[in-house]
Parts: C-alpha cells; sequence; structure tokens
C-alpha cells in the first residue's frame, strides 16, 4: 500500500571560519532524515543566503581547492564590480548565481541517493558567518 | 494531524523590454501562494525557455548589472559559436546552462522560506519577449 | 477531489561514447512517467556521478557543440588543477559544479511541462562510461 506523502522542514547550521571554504553536510543532512524518519521521497537542500551556494560533488580536498579557485578566478574577488561600491562582496553573489542556491536530491529507505564519490557540499565565499541550511523532505515517512 | 500533500500548477507572465534584463519576481510568487492557499511545502519555480534563467539573489541594481555583465562576459553575445550561423542567441542558451531554468524554494504557513537579501530573479538574456514562469507546489493546503 | 500524493522511484540509463558528449534524455524520461502512470506533480531528475550535468536546453547540434565547447574554456581539461595530481578529471567535476547535477521539472497530466526548444540533456564530461540518471515522481498518480 502506498503511504500518503507529507512535509518536514528543518535546518542545519554552518559556522564557517574563512573568507572561502567548503564544508560537506552529507552526515548532518542524513543524521537530520534518521531522526525525522523519513523514508522515500525528495529532499530540497536550500540556503537562505545570497553569498555562499550549495553543490554535490567529491569531498576530495584537491578537488575542494579547485573549486574555490574556479570561483574567484570567474567572479573576480575585489574586481570593477558596482555592487563593490556599497558592500565588497559582489564575487561572492555571483559565484551564487553560478552555483546555485539549492539542489534536490531523492531519498529511499532513509538514505540520500548519492553516489559513491558525492557529498552535499557548502561553499562559503563570503565568510566568515553562521549560516543555515534549511532542509524540506516531501515524501513518505516511518510511522 | 499531519495534512495530507497535494499538488497545484500555476505561472506567472513576464513581459520583458530589453535584450538584457532582470525582473524580481518575488511578489508575483508570493502572490500566487496566497491567493491558492499553499500552506507547508516545495515551490518549483520553472522556466519553459532556452535563452533566460531562474536565479535567487539580492536585488539591488548595481548587482543586477554585475549578474548581466558577468554573464556577458563568460557567454560573449556575437562570438562564434556554432549556433549563431543559425539565430544569434547562443550567448543566451549558454547562459541558460550556467545559472539554470529552475528553483525549488521551501514554503512554511505560506510564505517563501526565502533569506533576508533573497529575491527570485529572472534573468532575460534575449528578449525583449514575452516570457512564462511555471509554478509547481506541492505539499500541504489551507482547507 | 483531489488525490493524494505518491512518491515514485525509477531511473534511466546511458552508454556515453566519447570524453565529451551530450545525450538527450527527454523520450526516455516521458516514456518512464507513461509507464508509471504519473500524473500531477513533479519529476526530479539527478545523476549520482560528479563528472557529468544535467541541463535543460535546445537539441540543436551546433548549439550542443557550444555547451562542451563553453565547458572546456571555463574548467580547461589537463589544467594545472589539484585533483589532476590524483584524477585527470577536474574539468569534469568543475563543470558539474557550474552546470549542477539535477533539474526539477513539473510534470501535468504525464508530460513534462518543456516548452517548445527544451530538451532534457545529459552532459558527459569524462567518458565514456556507464551512467544513471535517477528519477524520483512526486504528486498524482492515474488508479
Amino acid at each position: 500500500m502506498a503511504l500518503a506523502c507529507r512535509v518536514m522542514h528543518g535546518e542545519v547550521h554552518v559556522e564557517t571560519r574563512s573568507r572561502f571554504e567548503t564544508v560537506d553536510l552529507t552526515r548532518a543532512i542524513e543524521g537530520w532524515l534518521r531522526e525525522k524518519g523519513a523514508a522515500n521521497g525528495v529532499l530540497t537542500i536550500y540556503i537562505p543566503h545570497t553569498t555562499a551556494a550549495i553543490a554535490v560533488n567529491e569531498a576530495e580536498s584537491g578537488l575542494l581547492s579547485d573549486i574555490l579557485d574556479l570561483l574567484k578566478e570567474l567572479t573576480r574577488p575585489g574586481g570593477g564590480w558596482r555592487h563593490n561600491r556599497i558592500d565588497n562582496n559582489a564575487h561572492a553573489h555571483l559565484g551564487n548565481i553560478l552555483v546555485g542556491p539549492s539542489v534536490s536530491v531523492p531519498v529511499r529507505k532513509g538514505r540520500l541517493l548519492l553516489g559513491t564519490w558525492q557529498s552535499v557540499l557548502f561553499i562559503e565565499m563570503d565568510g566568515p558567518r553562521r549560516r543555515r541550511v534549511l532542509l524540506t523532505f516531501v515524501g513518505e515517512v516511518e510511522e
């Protein structure tokens, strides 16, 4: 028998310590799914921030540096952007435009359906800051 | 008691007036959510277009220019792209590839869970055109 | 009367034949929706891979080359990335960061609500490989 779907909201927090930094959120998110009894559905991972981003990729230390290097190269921190006249972080807003503020990941039997090399990555581009990551599960819940 | 989830489809329209332009959709989308009685769930904001994009960021006028400048820099309007042999808008398709055609935003108590500085932005790269923005809410609805 | 929502998981497979390649997934995905009796809701299309990406754009052959050319230009295959010291595919991971691993598309009366020029595109950046595309439908199902 198919269970009815339900909605559950929650959040995890990240304290970043540098201006540029990546944080692996996978364990915190999987802990939240377990605690809530999420079973089958989709998890929307969303940040209410404009100077950070969410991606899903491999948490290999060299690659994590490469990701930040690529974003700096494309968005030029301190460059002649108009937004830098009022706040010196245009690059971080632009990095969010390119990478995005959310990702939706399927959930099955309570687990994110991540591939072998995938981790959910928070990308800080204007830290250090206290950041929120909003989690919304829509799907079947364990009774 | 948990309410059962439901699906509601709708759309808002945008008339762009320039080749490159950003339009803040936040109020129109929140108006739709209210009108429909959406309560808790996820809103998928999706454009059925290949030469525009959807982002979520700060609607500050300098930054909005910076976003368009960055996209022009990366995708080079009028550049030597193959698609420009048949239609002079390869840059706009490429901007859509980088930014994306959709975003999913959590909804709680009938409001988008946007951060303080977040607006939902329609990014026109091949206007002026009449554009559609498809809204699909999945979640609990007020009775 | 509103039907209750349900969740359905599935997948389609892609065998890529080149290092860089795009594959149009639209027909395979629409076939899956029909087979499953999906009616109204949202389909999350998600790849459990870190060196490929998912986009929605026009399947015009010149443009498909342009997309791969842009990604190569921005991410420089064989470039001096740190990740290339352990695996020569940093560019493909970086392309995934820019384009993304998933897209959510509204479904109505069993069809993806794609625009006239939209196709769902799998973007291979480190092939040839056998790839999986995970499909999760949340919404109303035909009885």
